[in-house]
């Protein structure tokens, strides 16, 4: 997680002050839950509350937790110095660190699982937007870098919309994951703490209860969850792929917006540089990071070790902070990302028609000519345009063996846009639903 | 993909044969059709299918190849050399490679998460029957590889049932990822081809229509669908290192099962090697390997390049085989896997109570000893058993200051194993749904 | 390791008649050195050398390891059937099964890192020869894919010889890495052979003695060796990378050759994609993918477990089949590659000039124009160049307040691309050592 | 980089202030290296150097790059406040952003290497005197974490010091790799910048000049740095997890060391964790996932792009920071951990001398008795020790088949344990070098 490279909605989740209100709430709850269940006085319960608007002193729970060496009991310690230790006594009753400790992680992640779903849902209305506004524009599709046969950049922008409307499934599917708590006890045997307690504070805190844990919340939940958000950073990369390609120089089709008064512009005004693009490509990297130690981690020595803890320390904030600046980022580039469609026009017209030649070929067999002498048809014509820039089309309109199995009409017709684009209107309503 | 860690089911999907059997009826499919819209006559199409019932002969199409290069046209000479060239001329028509190869590519995924459903329900079922089986046999549980609190070897199959059981999800989820097939030309636009007929394939072949396409179905679609596959590795990793633990010389809580005449076992009895377990866990890791290289396919150039398509023939077959031999070997461990409960009793009392050390603490504080002189008392009869060998429960019962807090019977009742297995069945409940 | 990405002298080094030689020999030798210390009567030990020109029948060892389920005591078996069950029984004395297969997989490793040396050193030669064949054709340097300045295709070429230049350094540390052997006994104690036999036995063939073995020789040898192969891979991607973008319609300044009768190259001569290099973009990410399980093996329980083996059984023979196959690929792709300097000098022109824009920047102010004015002048010309297609330096002369501070002769020497090669030459001292 | 797991030596290596600095250093040494040549004015170049002893406003740079939008810039701008706009005109002249950072991130990583490196030697020192403290401590050695044949404690260290020696070797290539600078202007070319410059500065600060660089350091170097970086976590995890297995509580042959005033200790005396060992686990993890992203990092678009940019600044801090962290973590748990040489004897001794059955085994055989009786005999005592608790060598003793084929001596020395430590010496001397 790097401060340039983040915004603070994400951050918050994970700062100490977000961890210790939910640390209190899972214990202001199941100390509820364990009044109603009479095993707890209901008084200290509810006098537990009165923490609930006070700030923690963060700055004394890591002094007690230095002495301690033991970061719930520490807070414990510090809730116990606010509520008085009468209330406090009754706190955490039965329970094992490692049920706050998972039950937080997995609201964390629930949270920024919500951020990242918003996220997704602005990126796609801005997708959206700019695939109905280029629906129409015609652009070159290529095929391993070369032309191949014309598409639109509408098309483009509905199928990254389409691509990121399935990651917007997985990342709802991803939340649900870890949409779990446990309040289970030393191995996951409720031994000391009634089922139901764990059913009220989950129920409270918008979780489902974990069916069967341990000690921990299997780890299988968050391997998911972190490859979910790898797949997720992988379309990221996608999309800012094609952008870099379309702002090469010799292509040139689309550019990342560039502030009027961005310095140094005008007199290099060849030279913007698809920087948000590339810097998207690499976080992308960072995010898909995670994924292979998440996956390491599912494997737990019988009820619990503490292999995974270090390493979701670090990825479960550095993935979602990262992949939530990199959503932000794209939303904004794709909302802004200036088109020219007269260079689309500029760059398909290249080869002065030659994409067509396979059209023509398909025609003149059509029409009854050899396949040989099809292919002898269309290659001479094609060369004079390859080695010598002439116009396809003229070519063949003067190629008296060509004129005799085409009419002109019908040869014109090969070089129609339109019959390129005639299924577009299909396409959107298979992606956007029919209009 | 090695044949010693292979099953001939999986293996038979990504044979050459398969492959040609499904370009055919993609093919044959795609003419019924296009005969249907008028596209090309109904004869011809008809005549295609005489090919259905005609083994396809490789050595001659990939003599094809050889020559012309491409694998497509190969299959489609020998086609017509089967079917005729005046039927043969009308297939394929409109459409590009990239159809007949995507979309079989997903057939294929679908196929073998088919398999690897069935596999994984066999799976759960030996779990679900073991886990009943031991549903009350105690075992200590372990948190850090340390005693920690008992629980039973029946909680311990139900983890890993509803951990597979979580797993059965994603790989139907997997495989709905992958269920879509895609023909629509060189760059995605159906300028050559109608899309009722990618739609009347896809039907044909249990598909649904990719929505949008380029030359190729999306790669994220891919990602995902091998991430699936990892997590599932990663889980068979869990289970396989419980396995692997319980195994241990000192341990001994469990052993894969070893045939009566298997050479060497009786000399040695003491050398049993969890060999299965263990090569479970490289075979997680060989699945899992191909989660990186699906993540990093889904880039690609404008409309399609090929850079995914060297990926993808090496972990199509590789990761689903490996996946496939690994889930059933991991089945028949489960089934006869030899479990002893003596041994779980022996460990379980190894240290001679010290395990309730907790409970009794919690007894004294709650019987009003003041926390302090609570943890002394535990303390210096812990520390009779830790170092003289002495039994904790008669420590306590023979130590005045306990007594006069807790009588015999509470002293007793700490060290009744009940107490930690009386929500089993409401575990197994969640689980497996009320009994 | 897929077929079609395979060349014979690799993956003979991986096939079953390979394995078994090597098993013999080592065996072998080992009877030789105890002979040498008395452990056993020389004649035994000469008398397996029997087997040395007998080719081993490989469906013979299997039906007996289908048997015994022991892969070595097959092969020792069918052994004593060759060389007379008297003198097979001294063979293998002392030793255990992971003796002889720890240290034939490094004996496969470093005949494979050896053919992998040969291909790289192959590869360079065609690096240095296209190097010095372009070492003045100017091509323009491009930052974020948008123009920069002007540099050399020689120097391109001449940096890929650099990068793989220390690969082959690298390659030559990952087969120091493995080349050792270990003939250590059950937990590496030598309790039942002599050390003296393991020095005898690696120096036969080539190997160091590991120092100190377990049942295994260690394992981060081979997590060094596989991650030295995932850079080269990573290296060859970055050169792939390259001509794809050389490739490109827009840009074509390089071609993957392309034979003149290859159909279909006539009739659409703009379609020649840079399939080879986009294949070795998939095959880079194959062999990368075998660093992370590699690096997974390193940890072993105690004294050895089985985990690394499956894994090995795979990436031994994948990663450096493919590596070989897509090194050897990328040799002949560099050696064949079609340079056209002349798109090079008309992607240079692309913006009349523009590039230039710094230098004359940079030198107004030097003649003491004030940065603030300097900027002014050289964006209301450069402003004509990308607005109205005209050319930078025409305008500059024609711009009275450049004339002003500049002489012709200044203006003209700014666009000398002579400043930008001058120290070529340097360089290519620099990387291939003084002509 | 998460503080809790971070050093401060390491964590300076990183800070703003440290990156300035040395952005300074190159600045000026590049200034005296231009004066020599005549570039510029030797007393600006001198006068530059007045910022050597001025601290920066750290605060005033970030202001004036909120400004620019460029880091570079921003310093410049202010150390031409520091030093006179006169002076610092001359500063940074022909040189690039990339010039000053890539050879900034090289120190960076060659600091952090040298840190790495002291690291390693101490874990070296530790291991070392602890194998020496234990060379002739007996314990069981286990392959497939089965009793297999003894060995002892020292050798355990002597393997982990061998592995860790090699590693250091990684790591000083790894240094030797990233030790080199560029000052090659904006595509590498030395069009605005004598190479001589390069050669000066990198002389300054004990890089070598990169031999070719385009507008940046090439990324294979730092693959490989970071590749190697993997390979040592792995190494690590490796130690942690027989560092786990040996504090299990059925093994308890060592652990981790644990404060006298530790709370809870003495109450629950069998419950110390080994939680330095797991938490390096999960540490190794960490550090390795920056071995993906920076092999990813490797192929930039022609001259450069940043996409490798957001990575590093990541896993640059990130890695090194938890490598140094990890390693000396590991070197302080060495250095304390708690052996227990009773508990190897008592493990040792479990199955009553049944490790033994082999060397027994064997000696039959070599006694004259047929294969088929000698384990007939051998299994037939075993039985007795595995199923009624008896002793092998007494029941042996006992057995009068036995007894006339081996004499009481000669059954007695196969229990000797000296006959698996005859050969530490040597061992020991190959690792550690003659005494």
């Amino acid at each position: 997680m790097i401060p340039r490279y983040s915004r603070p909605e994400m951050v918050a989740i994970w700062e100490p002050r977000t961890k210790f209100r939910i640390w209190f709430e899972i214990e202001a709850h199941a100390g509820d839950a364990m009044a109603d269940l009479g095993t707890i006085p209901r008084e200290n319960a509810q006098a537990v509350w009165a923490a609930r608007d006070v700030e923690f002193d963060i700055d004394r729970i890591d002094a007690i937790e230095a002495e301690t060496r033991h970061d719930v009991i520490a807070f414990l310690t510090h809730l116990s110095e606010i509520v008085g230790a009468d209330n406090a006594r009754f706190v955490h009753q039965g329970m094992t660190s490692s049920d706050v400790l998972d039950t937080t992680f997995n609201i964390q992640l629930v949270r920024a699982a919500d951020i990242l779903v918003a996220d997704m849902e602005a990126l796609l209305a801005a997708l959206r937007r700019r695939a109905f506004e280029h629906k129409d524009t015609i652009r070159i599709g290529r095929s391993h870098g070369i032309h191949a046969e014309p598409t639109t950049m509408g098309l483009t922008f509905a199928r990254f919309y389409a691509e990121m409307d399935r990651n917007l499934r997985r990342l709802k599917t991803a939340r649900a994951e870890v949409a779990t708590g446990a309040l289970s006890g030393a191995v996951g045997t409720f031994a000391n703490i009634d089922p139901r307690v764990e059913e009220y504070v989950c129920d409270k805190l918008g979780l489902m209860p974990e069916p069967i844990s341990t000690q921990v919340i299997p780890r299988d939940r968050h391997a998911a969850f972190f490859a979910a958000l790898g797949v997720v950073a992988s379309s990221i990369e996608n999309i800012a792929t094609e952008i870099r390609h379309m702002q090469r120089t010799e292509v040139l089709e689309a550019e990342e917006f560039f502030a009027k008064g961005q310095k140094g512009s005008s007199a290099m005004p060849h030279k913007r540089n698809p920087v948000l693009s590339e810097n998207l490509t690499g976080l992308a990297r960072l995010v898909r990071m995670a994924v292979v130690p998440a996956l390491e981690n599912v494997t737990l020595w019988h009820e619990r070790d503490i292999s995974h803890s270090s390493v979701e320390r670090n990825i479960g904030p550095d993935a979602t902070v990262t992949l939530d600046f990199a959503l932000a980022r794209l939303t904004g580039l794709i909302e802004k990302l200036v088109i020219y469609p007269d260079r689309m026009q500029d760059n398909l017209h290249r080869f002065r028609g030659l994409v067509m030649s396979q059209r023509v070929l398909l025609a003149l067999t059509q029409a009854g000519v050899s396949r040989e002498d099809a292919y002898r048809l269309v290659q001479r014509n094609a060369m004079k345009v390859w080695e010598q820039g002439a116009d396809f089309k003229t070519e063949l309109l003067a190629d008296p063996e060509v004129t005799d199995a085409l009419s002109r009409d019908e040869i014109e017709e090969k070089f129609d846009l339109g019959y390129h684009t005639k299924h577009v209107d299909t396409i959107f309503d298979r992606v956007f639903g029919p209009a």
